[in-house]
Order: C-alpha cells, then structure tokens, then sequence
C-alpha cells in the first residue's frame, strides 16, 4: 500500500494558536523551525504542550516491534493524537493502517494521505455515511468500520445499495455492561441475518472488540477466547468476504494479552491480526504506566527488549504566584491537561537564564486543576519563585491531545524541531 | 470605545472540522447559512455541538439588565467561550470589555476587535509579555493584568521598562487555601512597594479578587467587604493611576452577591465595578443551574426579571447500539462535552424523518462516559433505535467549548443560521 503524501489540505499553521512562538503569519512547520525557537529561552508562549522527538522515536520502534513479534499488524488508535503528521510516522514505521472512532475522524486521516483505516465505531447517521461514501471514491482508500446489530446493518445497507456501493465491517463483540458489540447468540444471529440480507453491499470482514471494558485479565483472556471461537465459526460457514479475515482487539492497556491470545488460536484459515493500542506513542505517567510495568514484568517479548515505553509528551508552563509557603500556582488547567484519570504530575524545573531543567523534588504535588490554573504543594525551602517554568508529566494522553491545536516536537536541546498540528 | 470589526484573522471555516455538514472548502459562515443546514434533516455530522439563538439572546439581554440595575461594568469572561463573533454579541448587548485568562487569549480577542480586556490573571513569561507588549502597540487598545506580589511586579516593571512602554495591573487579593492574590499585610505592603519601586511603568489601575475559590455566601461576603476596605484605603492613599479606580470579581456562580457588596460600598472617589461572569452566555444544567435557582429566589434583581437564564448549549448525536434492554449507547464522549462537574443529561429525541423532538423520558441518564461514547441509561419499554438522535444538555460550558472548534448557531427550526468558531 502506497501512503500518498498530503495533498487536499494546507498545512499551514495559523499565529493565534496557543503554546506558539512569535509568528506574524501564517506558517509551514518547515518555515516555524527555521525561526529557531527554544523553549528554554522562553520564546514560546506558556503553557504549551511539548513531544519529545527522540522519546517518540523509540516508541513508534518498541511498539513495532512488539507487533511484529507476535505476527499482529498495528493500526494505532489515532484518536489519541488526531495528529496527521503522526499518522505518518506510525505508518512509515510500519504500522498497517490507522484505527479512528469516527467519519469525521476517518475524514482527517485520508485527506492527510492515510489510506487504510479501521474505523473501530459503529457508522451511524446521514451525514456521517455521506462522508465516508465520498472517501470511497478513493479507489486506493480501504476502510472497515463496525456493526453490532440488525438495526445498524439495515442501515448501511439501505443508505450504500441507494448509492450503489458496498461497505466493509466488522462484527463487533460485547459484553454485558460493556460498551459496544452483540452480546449473545440472539443478537450474533440476527446480525449475521442481516449480513447476509446485504451481502454484496455490507460485506463482513472480520471480528472486533475492545477488551478496556473489562478490568481483569482473567475476564480479558475469557472475552478473547470467545473472540477466537466466533471468528472460527465464521471462517468455517464461509461467512468471510474477506481473505483473509481480520481479527482486531487491543486498547493500550492489554495489547499484550490480546496479542497472546490471537496469536496462539487456531482460525482454520489464515487471519489477520489487527491490534490498535494508541497511547503508546506518548506513553505517559499515569494509567498506561502501571500498565507497562506489569507487561515488561510479565511478557516474554517486552522482557527482551532493553526498555520500555516512556513518557514522551509534557506540559510545560510558568510559576504565576507563591501566595503560600507551600502552594504554587502554575499557568495550566483543565485547558491544558488530562484530569480523568490522575492530575500532572511535575518533572523539571527551570529558572529562565539556565539550560538545564532539574528534576523537581519529590515532595511537589498537583493537588487541583481549575480551568486555567493547577495548586502545586511545594515545601517552604524549596527555591520556587514567580517566572520558574515548570514541566509535567500528564496520565491520559488522549484527554490532553485535545487540549492542543499545535504541538511542538523538541530535540534533546529544548529547540523546537517540529510542529504538528491536531484536528479533533 | 469604538468596536473596530476585526481586520487581522481570516474568518474562513474550514472543512475539517468536526460536527458541520458538507464543505468542500473553506467557507465564511455567512456562506455556510447560504448552504441551508438543518440538524433534523441530518445534514450535520453528529455529535454536533449547537447553539439556540434565541436563548443566547436572551441569556446577554438579562445578563446586562441585571448588571445595569447595580450600576456595574460588564466584562464577560471570554475564557468560556473563546469565541470571538460570540464576544462581539456581548459587546455589541453593552458590555465594557472582555476577560481572559492569558496573553495567548487577549491577543485573540484583540485580532478580533475586541479593544478592552481585562485579563483575569497574573501575565508572567517573556513571549507572553512580548504578545501584550505588541498588543500595547494600538494605541485603542486598554488592557489591565493582575499583580499579586512584588516579585511579578519586578518582571513586569523590568521587562516593560526596557522597552519604554507602561502596563495597567489590578492588585489581586486572595484567601488562604485560595488561588493566588495577596493573602495578608505583608504581602500587599511588598507589592505596593513595588508598584512605588516602578511608578509610571506598572500602574495600579484598581483592585481584583475571584470569589469562587470559596464556597459559602458568608465568606464570600466577608472578602468582598475585605476588597472594599482596601480599595478605599487605596483611594485615600493616592494609590490609583486611574480615576475612576476599578474593582473587579465575580465569576458565573455568585455575581448576584458581589454585585450587592460592591455597589453597596462607600469607596471616597467614585470606583467602577467591573463583574465577569461568563458562563451565562450558554448557562448550563449543572452547577449555574444550582446557583441560578439560588438568585432567582434571593436577589430582588434578579425577581424582577420576568425569567432566568435559559441552557442555550446542546449536543447532539446519534444511538449507535443498544446492546442491552437497558442500555444505549451514544457517539458522545469526553472529547465532546465536559464531565468534570456532572455528566450531560438528555433533553431531546428525535427519529430521523420527523421534525418534531420530544422531551426525553426523565428515567434516561448518563451514566457513564468514555472518550468517544457515553452510556445511556434506557428502560426496556422505551422505543429507543440505532440511528436515533438525541440532544444532551451540558453541566459547565467552558469545558464543553473547547472540546469544539466550530459550533453552529441554530434558529427554532433548527436551521443553522450562523456558525462561530473558536480558538483555543
């Protein structure tokens, strides 16, 4: 599959874009690093969210090659960063395709040249089907989205054969409590009635679910198995037009039990295994952390390699006020970070006119975001004062990508070597 | 003030954005409404965020009744909406000025016209500096930061001083436990000695506070006759650069009682009071609903009106699976609609092909968010269908608008007639 560069969009960057240095006009990220800005040397406004180039490099390599070891394609969740221009370092790393959660999102990624995405969302709506019949106009474009009902299939079937035109799916599986997906052998027959009421214009393709419902790794390895069982059946009735099927799981919590999983089943026929973790590619110090730390303790294939994910994305902003011996108020909010799941936590401190940031101590603590404002516990010795910037770590990179319309990528200097824009 | 229309940004839409219908290039919003979008007809891409017109109308009318009747300035915070064609319907109702929160913020609403702002917040960082000091450059243009210690009063006057331009500060005045603002004697002497120290560099232009860090009418009462106390004092010391001296608080939730304490005070010399609220452009069914209710029962103003503020903010999207008797599941999530002080709650629901919502039962509730989906809680005798579209009120509104880049404006048919973007 050929990724065509870029070419319906322009990719200018505009100057009232927050976190951005001093810029006139309009401008190509090729145009904003010959401008030179540093962090350090204050010329970008604060808070602005920062990537790290080297961090994110050895990233996309770890989580590539995790995949390849298991024989699993990677198609990240590009809903994380809604980021085009890492869409395409996630696919000319090798990543098979890129997995978004709606038309909009799947709208974005092929006019920036993505030509393979699994939307792992139902399609539902007008408009939204208009806009995905548009891209399949792109001979080049292939794209599977997901059904979990006759009610849905019935749908699509009327608003593609209208049309004239087929689309792909997979049968998306569910738990009870969960999200999304049939939950028994009712719901399963009546889709697959559906399916075949349509063939030719829903064409099934394969088997999905998303494990994250689920908590536990017993109930994830059972969910799974019953994945297998189904997708097995469905290769044996013929039931495929596709081969070979796809079978697609993974958030980026359980990647490596999924991983496990689908590589040691049994289909009858080949089937392409399609993992979607997303997060990995910031990683970050929260949820995905603990995460982590329980694959490289217990996969075989994260135990070979010599390290693991690492936190690739920070917000970086400036002390405002010390009203207290122990509180600091910093430049960010709840518009600027994830909160859904553990505030910020600090990571460098800096006094301008220093190039080199130190690690903050320890006793430092986000204890509230407001909307614009975060409370940073400090001790009274410590050496905090109005003007320091300060960096943080942040858990839940997807909640903070939307946050962020641009975002700058530093090299291990702090100058800015890239910029990239999100579209959520 | 003459509101100069905005000159410097292009006003063009463009076509990635979520929630809009059918664009195949950039657009202004006056072509758009030529386009002839309607939600019910399903022309948008769902989740949309939309507004009412007539209720936002309603909403800035009895916003500025209410401040007219106490004789007070009104200067929505813009940090709300970050829309600047929303921020020109305030100033346009009579307010005084917008609020922001920082420099990335003014310089957006000064691109737009917008030729006085109060910026709610301490300005500290060399590039936030440099973006106000460029603003400065008009000479129309009126801007006032906080200061709330003599070390920000030191970078101010320095970087200021070196450029041979003045900058307008507000004193900040805070509580214990609170965000930032002087908390005591000692603190406000430093920082009025400072503000000797750079006389005719850092002019002190008035007195500030933010109430809602506090949570009871009785403290909020007691700090707002502090901040009295201390512009008087201020007053009959000689220290103001302005004449009248400004005093300013009052955030979405107890505007009605600042309101009451600062125009009941005796201050010497004629003060102008300067409240921002901001929420109520939209209001909400949360929070400002709980407070609203409050004011419309305590606040002899507010019982004149003949109604309150009225919830102007919908999401609309689609049920994209009901996998359980009593469960649906809507294309809703966290990037699309806040959740930090209570989940969105269902208000309308329509079935495509009819033009008439109906009021949702009052057994629906969210109960739960993801990212890109929320569960919606049904009963089993509900006639609830995939492809069913629901509008969802909102609990607070800032963090609902900057999940979204454009919103459209919708009259009673729910025809789009304007659409206003946003820039965070």
């Amino acid at each position: 599959m050929t990724q065509a560069k870029p070419v319906q969009v322009d990719e200018q960057i505009g100057w009232l874009n927050k976190g951005l240095g001093a810029l006139e006009q309009l401008a190509t990220s090729e145009q904003i690093v010959r401008l030179g800005w540093n962090l350090l040397r204050e010329d970008l406004s604060l808070p602005a969210a920062v990537l790290y180039r080297d961090r994110i490099e050895h990233n996309l390599r770890w989580m590539q090659r995790f995949m390849n070891a298991y024989g699993a394609r990677l198609a990240p969740h590009g809903k994380t960063t809604m980021a085009p221009r890492l869409f395409q370092m996630q696919i000319e790393g090798g990543a098979w395709g890129i997995t978004l959660a709606s038309a909009h999102q799947a709208m974005v990624a092929h006019a920036h040249g993505v030509r393979r995405v699994l939307m792992a969302n139902e399609l539902v709506g007008r408009r939204n089907m208009q806009v995905i019949a548009e891209l399949l106009k792109d001979p080049d474009f292939e794209f599977y989205c997901l059904v979990d009902s006759a009610a849905g299939v019935d749908l699509l079937g009327a608003f593609f054969s209208e049309r004239g035109l087929s689309i792909r799916v997979l049968l998306e599986l569910g738990v009870m409590g969960g999200r999304c997906g049939v939950r028994n052998e009712e719901q399963l027959g009546a889709t697959l009635e559906a399916l075949a009421r349509w063939k030719g214009v829903v064409d099934l393709c394969g088997v999905e679910l998303y494990e994250g419902v689920l908590k536990d790794e017993e109930n994830i390895r059972g969910f799974m198995r019953r994945a297998c069982a189904v997708t097995s059946e469905l290769v044996a009735q013929g039931r495929f037009a596709r081969g070979p099927a796809l079978i697609s799981g993974a958030g980026s919590a359980w990647y490596d039990v999924v991983a496990e999983e689908f590589s040691a089943a049994k289909f009858g026929d080949p089937v392409e295994i399609v993992l979607r973790p997303g997060c990995y590619i910031t990683h970050d110090v929260g949820n995905y952390e603990v995460q982590q730390k329980r694959i490289l303790a217990s996969n075989p294939i994260a135990r070979e390699m010599q390290s693991g994910l690492v936190p690739a994305l920070h917000i970086w902003t400036y002390v405002q006020s010390v009203p207290e011996a122990e509180l600091a108020i910093v430049q960010m909010g709840r518009r600027d970070a994830a909160f859904d799941s553990g505030l910020p936590t600090p990571a460098l401190h800096v006094r301008p006119g220093n190039t080199e940031p130190q690690p903050t101590s320890a006793r430092w603590e986000v204890t509230k975001m407001m909307d614009q404002h975060a409370y940073l516990k400090i001790a009274p010795e410590d050496d905090v004062r109005v003007g320091d910037m300060v960096g943080f770590n942040i858990s839940h990179p997807c909640l903070t990508f939307d946050k962020w319309r641009v975002l700058s990528i530093l090299d291990e200097k702090y100058n800015v070597v890239d910029v990239v824009q999100t579209y959520f």
